[in-house]
């Protein structure tokens, strides 16, 4: 019996980075597989469909939702996000850990269906470096951005549905914190009982 | 405000190796200090009083007990073996993590004074190693290491009072779980929560 992958949820205010830190921890860790969500909204330069998000209509998401395939989903900012259930749980069931990029709305649900996940909230180094962060993108108007930015400020009360906090100030080091996160959820006792890992471990089944 | 340290307990089963992971933890991070116990048993070959322990005499060890002065005590195989509080409370206070190297039975009691400990249950890649690594190290007579061996194999129930268990195969590989779980305790949400680190780190209290 192998063991079950984790669902590992990265997930934060928006301009916290959880999209740099997700694609530099998959560039170093080759097992972990990323979940990718279908969407609604418009691609931004450079998303590539089935790579970034699965780019659909409103009308197919629709039918997703009614033939319950999603492990989640959310309107944000008038766009429709969802994950799809049967590649993560495929990926998990064959012992692959998945990660899952999504906002705070998505990963409370997330937390409903899937509580055994191991939520990690990312956190911008300040409110500060947060609003540079939004500006920075030059993808927003000014009404936009104040929107965004209020929105973020009120999220940071979620943290604590959260299991753990990275602060993302350099990214090398918080994808290190999310690698170590990551082995230390594969060691914990409540996780082995679960699994029915333990007594494998030691051979007493044998 | 500094972050408080970490009390790591490691434990786990005689033979288990607790002793090996612990000198090797320490090489790596210097940053880590040892908690040093006291015991009334004879200094095995090569250890030193004041590094590996304080072998101290009964009169001394009961003088400690009645002024309070110990985070654990108990007595193994007809000695005594207690943790002087003085020590670890002034390194955690002061920011540093502490390795507390410890049986089975004072660990528990340990966790009864200390929960925000962090409890690491170290198990033998098998019990088979286990009774091979008890008979290598052949400081026992046949009778000492059969009482060993029935011992460790109850003790493994234990397994549940901990928070992680971490098996000792390849000792690189086992130190290096050791240290993501750590690091990964570092960010928990409860445990910032507990600290008041939650607002700071935002610097929503600046």
């Amino acid at each position: 019996m192998s063991q079950k992958g984790l669902l590992i949820v990265i997930s934060g205010p928006s301009g916290a980075g959880k999209g740099t830190l997700c694609k530099a921890l998959l560039e170093r860790n080759n097992d972990i597989k990323l979940s990718i969500s279908c969407t609604t909204r418009q691609p931004r330069e450079r998303e590539v469909h089935g790579k970034n998000y699965f780019f659909i209509t409103h009308e197919e998401f629709q039918e997703m939702i009614k033939r319950n395939e999603f492990l989640e989903h959310a309107e944000v900012y008038g766009n429709l996000y969802g994950t799809p259930k049967s590649y993560v749980e495929q990926s998990l069931n064959g012992g692959s850990d998945v990660i899952l990029e999504i906002d705070i709305q998505g990963a409370l649900k997330v937390k409903e269906n899937y509580p055994e996940g191991v939520f990690i909230f990312i956190m911008p180094p300040s409110m500060e470096e947060l609003k540079n962060r939004i500006i920075k993108r030059g993808s927003e108007t000014e009404k936009s951005l104040l929107t965004r930015f209020n929105s973020a400020f009120k999220e940071i009360n979620y943290v604590s549905n959260y299991n753990y906090v990275v602060i993302n100030d350099v990214v090398s080091e918080a994808v290190k914190k999310i690698e170590s996160i990551i082995t230390a959820e594969k060691c914990r006792v409540d996780r082995m009982k679960k699994s029915g890992m333990l007594l494998q471990e030691v051979g007493l089944n044998e």
